[in-house]
Formats: structure tokens, C-alpha cells, sequence
């Protein structure tokens, strides 16, 4: 049996997610706050619904994608959201990224009417989300995921079932504290080097072969390098999921200093007006400061 | 015709540096200040000599990989150093970390006898020396880089030529500095997610397939959870590694606040006794102040 699918929130990483699914042939059901939005994805052969509560009672597996915890409790909670057509046996996925304590609240609403509820927040960007290749980190119950996971997998490559509900988007807040400081990191070195007189460039190529390897130096390094500051995934964005980590932290009583630097140097950016751009835009700060630039 | 090689320091990295070398068929003269450590590849077939200058008098191109810049400048230029052994069309490759600077100054000198000199620092770990997957980053003449990169082909693997003598170094502390960030992001990280009751294997595992993805969380971060602190790379080393470092950011004028931030855990470690253990153990810092171990 094809799962009928909806999807909520078809964005910048909703978009081509959705593709995705409707090209390996599930029929799918979308919704976007702002109409236009769903329009690729109609063009492909989706049915665009007026609220979450219509996609909720076309389809069986409900995915969000939407931007910050209020959005993911307004589409699943609000007037028209989605509890109001869902019925037993439905399955909302939560692949926004969003506290981990406000999706075990969510799950818990839910339950109460017989319905499942997976966190599945995604790391790889927009070029994961187009190639099929996204980072899915999955917390809920076994037998759900078993349910879902053929929609994952077109989607994404590397499927992790983390643990219980919640524990999806703990992964992913790990994910963005590493990304947030693998970006500095990356800022800085190539910085340094540019000053020192040696040719950025170069030295990435050789970093990229050694323990100083990441993603971030790759693929971040690279746009740095390029001036390529079009997101990707906008430093607003980032703001709010490392304000996110600095609530668990600060909930927790930890002291997680590089992590903190970090979340500081994301809301300068922003709030020195590179909230629109790539989250890599911060090196931008660190030049300004050190009157140097990678340009 | 094959190269003579000599190879000063047979320690954690020289030694199976040397042994490749070895294998591949170089013949090699080698000297350590403590004699016992030559004894393994002396084994293999090396010679051993009884000071540089020997070894400078028997080889065509010397390697040395010692701990710090006083030890290189000491070997090089000391009483009994390379420099009285060494002849016109010989070529030192100082595959150390040390200062650029001083790395300059010593080139200099060696010029002056008609002595070519490459600086070309590796990055890998022990593991990598073993395998003969080091990175090493060269700065140098392209001629004698052409020269050389057959040995160095049989230690490593991502061979960049990054630019002129000192530029290998400038790489070397880019590395060093990411290296250092990296280690600190992996233990926040998965600290945060075993006090949040996650599984840290598992979100280490889903983050690999990320853009969270480092080769420091792959490697180091296993150590982590595996409590293996057996250096690998010793975090006295790292902290000399990072001194230079500070000194470039100093002597620049430089403000690169995460690079000082993980300056200081390093510091504090080895402040702490953690001097001889691997680098890793930073995590050990950041778990007692939080009150959480990954163990």
C-alpha cells in the first residue's frame, strides 16, 4: 500500500523534499501559509489543500517542515491545524527544527487521540534536500519509524533512529552547535592563513586530507572562498536553533563556553543585517574585525 | 637513483615514518637524542649515527620531525648539528611543527651553504604515520618539492604544495587551530546529548552523515566514548601547536576569539595533568565542570 502523504511547509527544504517524494511516486498533499509556495510542487502533481486540517484528513503520514516550535504548535495545534483531521493510525513527522521538550508536548497531544508523532529533524541544506542525500536524525517509537522509514529514504541517506520522541531534535541541536563552531573554526584558519600571506586555497585543499577535515571546511570553506553568501541555510535560521541549544543549556545548568561563542558571533551577524544570508556569512564579522577578508 | 635519506627523530610519528620509508626501498641513516628510539628501525635496516652531522654526512635528504622549534633549530644548527655535515645540492625537510618564522630564518641560513630546505608538517596522528595517509602540508621551491614528493608519497597520502618556505607551517597551525575547535565541539555536543538522555553513539552516528561531519568527531569522538585517551597526539603537543598559534594572532594583531577559547581548554588540560595524555582529553574538563561524563 502507498502511504498517501501530506507535507506542510513547503520552503526552502520542503520543496524539493516534497519533489522527491511525488517522483517515487506517493501521492502527496500540501500546504503552505503562503499560497504561492505550494505551487512547484502542484505543478508536479501534488494537491494543494486551504488549511493543515485538510491535508490531515487526505493523508496518512503528515510531514512538517515548517521554521520555528510557535509554527510547528499553530500547524499541528492551532484553529485548522492538523489534530483537527487527524484520526487514529495517522502519523504526524516533524522534520522543522524545534525544542525537544515542545515536541514531546506535542507527541503527548496527540497520543490522546490515538495518533503517532516522529521528530525528524534533517541536516544537509538544500543541496541534501534536492539530491535526496539529507542527514535524518528520527526519535519515536520503533514500529512507527519501521512505517516511515521508506519515506525517509527517499529523501535522505543517512537515517538514524536516535531514541524516543525528542531525541531527534537533540541530535540536531548537536548538529547545529558543531556546524555553528565548525564554521568559526573555519573562518578563522582560513583567515589566519590569508594574513600570514599564505594562499587560503591551498591551504584548505590540505587540510581537507587530515584530522582538521569537516564538511563545514568543505563545502562552508568553499563558499567562503567564493563569496558565495546566497543560503543555503540563512543565519537566522541558525540564530534561532542555537538560541535553542542555549535554552537546553542553560535549562540544564551546563557551561558549554565554545558553544556560547559560537550562538554569539551567529546574533551579530544577524543583527548586523546578515540575517537573509548563508549562516556562513559570519566569517564577514570576524574580516571586519581583523580588517582582513578571504575576497 | 634512489635518495639517501636521513631521518632525525624517530619518535610516536618518526618512527613509523621511518619505516616506511623503509619498505619503500630508501636506504636511512637516523639519529635520536635518546638512542633507544632508533633501536625499531635500526631493526628494520636503518643506520644509526651518533649526531645529526653524521646523518647529514651520510644522507642526501634529511628529514627531521622533532617536537619544537628550539629542538629543530638545535638539531639544525646546534654543535654536532645537520648544517656542519651538510654539502651543496643536499635538502632538509623539516616535517615538525614549528613556528614559520623561525622556520624562514633557518632556510635562510641553509641557502646560505647552498642547502635547500622544506618545511612540511604533517597532520593524520600515529595512526596516519603507520598507514602512510599523513596530509602534509609543504612550503618550499617546486623544484625541490618535485624532488622530495616521492617520500613523500610513500608517508602520506593528500600532498599539497601549499606555497614558498613557511607556508607548510602557516597550514600547519591552520590545521592545529581546527583540529583544536573541533575536539571542542564534538565534547560539547555529545555531552549536551548524553545529559539530555540521548544516546551520544547514536547521535555521533547520525551527525556523521551531516554537514556536522568531521573527521575529529569520527576518530576523536569514538575515543571519547570508548575513554581511550592513549595519545595519538599528545595534548602537551597540542598546547605547543597552539602557542604558535597565538603568537602568529599576537604578532598579527588578530582577534579570533574561538581559536583563544580552545587555546585556554588545552592549557587548562595540561595544567591538570593531561599533559601526556591524547588531545581528547580536553572532554575530561568540560565533563567535570558539567558534571557529566560520557564514560
Amino acid at each position: 500500500m502507498t502511504e498517501k502523504v501530506g507535507l506542510i511547509g513547503p520552503g526552502l527544504m520542503g520543496q524539493p523534499m516534497g519533489s522527491n517524494l511525488l517522483k517515487a511516486g506517493y501521492p502527496l498533499w500540501v500546504y503552505s501559509r503562503t499560497p504561492e509556495r505550494a505551487q512547484p510542487l502542484a505543478d508536479e502533481g501534488a494537491t494543494v489543500c486551504a488549511s493543515p486540517k485538510e491535508v490531515a484528513e487526505k493523508a496518512d503520514i503528515i510531514i512538517t517542515i515548517v521554521s520555528d516550535t510557535p509554527d510547528v504548535e499553530t500547524v499541528v495545534l492551532g484553529d485548522d491545524g492538523l489534530i483537527h483531521g487527524l484520526s487514529e493510525g495517522k502519523v504526524v513527522v516533524d522534520m522543522s527544527t524545534i525544542s525537544a521538550s515542545a515536541t514531546r508536548k506535542i507527541a503527548a497531544t496527540l497520543a490522546e487521540r490515538g495518533v503517532e508523532m516522529l521528530d525528524a529533524p534533517v541536516s544537509g541544506g538544500d543541496i541534501g534536500a534536492k539530491a535526496g542525500t539529507l542527514s535524518i536524525m528520527v526519535g519515536g517509537k520503533d514500529a512507527v519509524f519501521e512505517r516511515v522509514k521508506p519515506l525517509f529514504e527517499v529523501m535522505g541517506k543517512n537515517i538514524v533512529h536516535v531514541g524516543d520522541i525528542g531525541a531527534g531534535q537533540v541530535a540536531k541541536t548537536c548538529n547545529q552547535m558543531l556546524v555553528a563552531q565548525h564554521v568559526n573554526a573555519a573562518a578563522e584558519a582560513l583567515l589566519l592563513a590569508k594574513k600570514c600571506g599564505a594562499d587560503p586555497r591551498k591551504v584548505r585543499e590540505a587540510l581537507l586530507g587530515g584530522f582538521a577535515a569537516s564538511r563545514v571546511l568543505e563545502v562552508h570553506g568553499m563558499r567562503m572562498l567564493d563569496r558565495d553568501f546566497e543560503p543555503g541555510f540563512k543565519a537566522k535560521l541558525h540564530k534561532k536553533d542555537m538560541r535553542i541549544a542555549m535554552e537546553i543549556i542553560d535549562e540544564l545548568n551546563m557551561d558549554l563556553p565554545a558553544t556560547k561563542l559560537a550562538t554569539e558571533g551567529i546574533n551579530r551577524a544577524v543583527e548586523e543585517g546578515l540575517g537573509e544570508a548563508d549562516t556562513t556569512s559570519v566569517i564577514q564579522i570576524i574580516e571586519k574585525k581583523n580588517d582582513v577578508s578571504l575576497a
